[in-house]
């Protein structure tokens, strides 16, 4: 006789793996008569639970993952920091595993953690994460994950974010304050609700300020640092060409400033540049860089925590723990006024932490 | 009876365990009178090898572990991308550890891959990695070890470096070629071989051109960011300040840049800065910096190809495959001689490819 798995009996009944998985747990989201059904066509079918899952359950290995999908963005380096320094309280080991925007590599990643690599998942996913049944069914063996940053709103579980949509509404009112009328919004995914948050903010802010919202002006760029040279280049070549600019993600900013100094623009002058990032560097840039800063630390601390809490308390409901930590906007040399002096133009570079 | 380990005859012959390891695989660099007497007396004790490292040489986890200081230095997170690539071709996962410069983490990671959960090692030492038995047990129990940037030199395996020496050595010449006669030399450790390397092509450069290498104006740093701003301040603010500056590591730069235009010194004009670096960042810097780039990707490629072909061909001697790929330097702005034209400063600006 072949084993009967989770995913099996899910077929079988007409229903999602989760549930499945929650109704022979005695989750508390699951009606009454779905755990009698469930429950009764498992032991009719003689279900065991895996054997590997059940390993897992005994949190064995002292391990946990954190999936990203790279380490060259300094937010993900300084969030592993923050999850470091609470996995080295615990006197557990971290295995980053990189997915490189890679939809199939995030599957065998997780695919891979079944075998009871790890107790406990900390992870932000991919652009190309639109489908997450890899997420649905490692979720459903009872092993925690914890999102950060990157989220997958589907699966019920903690997120801990920032405020990306007040920080995408704080930068683009900061830059229709400083004389902007046509501003670019750089992005890399048109699914990802990090992405969408921080358009969403920028689409509002642009309407309370009596501004029109073009779909022209939302560009979508890539992975390749070549293909988004030439993209930038050509829409800052136009001669209707936007005199402000929003890069919602941190690589973005080395290439903007790259492509003005290429066709001659002048920051903050003939344009104004802000961006979502963490780099060390974006205060020494020439001009120096107006950021919005996540607090990356934090939040892979606060992930991290979330996680070891689910791992020691196994009732715990994580669906419960949601954490939103707020961003900085500072504001510096590139995205303030042009022409006024040096003096004041210091004045009005400052920290604010957004609400 | 309890079970006897490598260890516990090396203790009882008095030899290394990386030498009871190789005389037990009749490795080519161990005498035969000493295979023999390892021979005779593993027989004797009815030794058989560890079930772990049976497991281990059966190369079933299809993971090899790249263990590394930090990510925040861009030189790790490029090499990273080398690796993958590599990895991914041969269906292998890659599991990132972080030692964040501590040996205890090291040693303890090291300790974890004991118990068979990755195939192979690729790995880039800490700046206290100055006992290495740890290395030396993980490397006896016969999992194939490649080290990457930063070596350890007891260890008789692949080393993939770059040219150090040489690089210490153009930087330091470029320098005094564009008129600087006190040179100070960051560093961030006087025992890891790559900066012991490093320094000692600077020593070499100042030499050859006539001048005294003085150990006070070799500064070593720390891992704390605020103690590195506060040591360099001092040494920048003094009367008989340094008119040259090389960071031999790339987190140095910005904190260079910061106390710089803290106290008031114009780069290039009153001090001329040099990093060795791989950040995208350095060629829009204000003003932009001159840098060693190391062949990041390709490092971690090589090391990866490396690592993969010892696990397919397990006869091959990692020894004779160490490989040296050169460092390219970057003149930028920072560096040039000042009180030029724009224009002739810009015809300075060029790559060298060292040798």
């Amino acid at each position: 006789m072949s084993i009967i798995t989770i995913k099996q009996i899910a077929r079988d009944l007409g229903l999602s793996i989760a549930t499945i998985s929650k109704a022979l747990r005695d989750g508390h989201d699951i009606g009454e008569e779905t755990k009698k059904r469930v429950r009764a066509y498992a032991l009719s079918v003689n279900y065991t639970p895996n054997p590997y899952a059940s390993s897992l359950r005994k949190r064995k290995s002292k391990t946990i993952a954190v999936v990203l999908p790279e380490v060259t963005d300094s937010f993900f380096s300084k969030a592993i920091n923050g999850i470091e320094v609470v996995a080295q309280m615990k006197g557990y080991h971290v295995l980053i595993y990189l997915s490189h925007e890679s939809l199939l590599r995030e599957q065998s990643i997780l695919k891979d953690f079944q075998s009871g690599r790890v107790d406990g998942v900390l992870m932000s996913i991919t652009t190309e994460t639109e489908c997450n049944s890899h997420i649905q069914e490692l979720h459903a063996r009872g092993i925690p994950i914890v999102f950060f940053d990157r989220v997958c709103n589907e699966i019920d579980t903690a997120k801990i974010t920032t405020n990306d949509f007040e920080s995408g509404y704080a930068v683009t009112s900061h830059l229709l304050e400083s004389g902007c009328n046509k501003i670019g919004f750089l992005t890399i995914s048109n699914c990802l609700p990090i992405c969408m948050k921080r358009s969403a903010g920028y689409k509002k802010a642009l309407i309370d300020h009596h501004m029109e919202s073009k779909e022209s002006d939302m560009i979508l760029c890539s992975n390749n640092e070549e293909e988004n040279y030439t993209l930038i280049k050509k829409i800052l070549s136009q001669k209707k060409r936007p005199n402000g600019i929003i890069a919602s993600v941190e690589k973005l900013s080395t290439t903007i400033y790259q492509v003005c100094k290429d066709i001659g623009l002048q920051i903050p002058n003939d344009i104004k540049v802000v961006c979502f990032s963490n780099q060390s560097t974006a205060a020494i840039l020439n001009p120096s860089l107006t950021t919005v800063t996540q607090p990356a630390f934090e939040m892979g601390k606060t992930a991290a925590a979330l996680l070891f809490k689910a791992l020691e308390k196994t009732n715990l409901d994580l669906t419960k723990e949601s954490v939103i930590i707020p961003s900085t906007l500072h504001i510096r040399e590139s995205s303030v006024l042009a022409g006024i002096s040096k003096t004041k133009n210091k004045l009005l570079q400052k920290e604010i932490l957004i609400s």
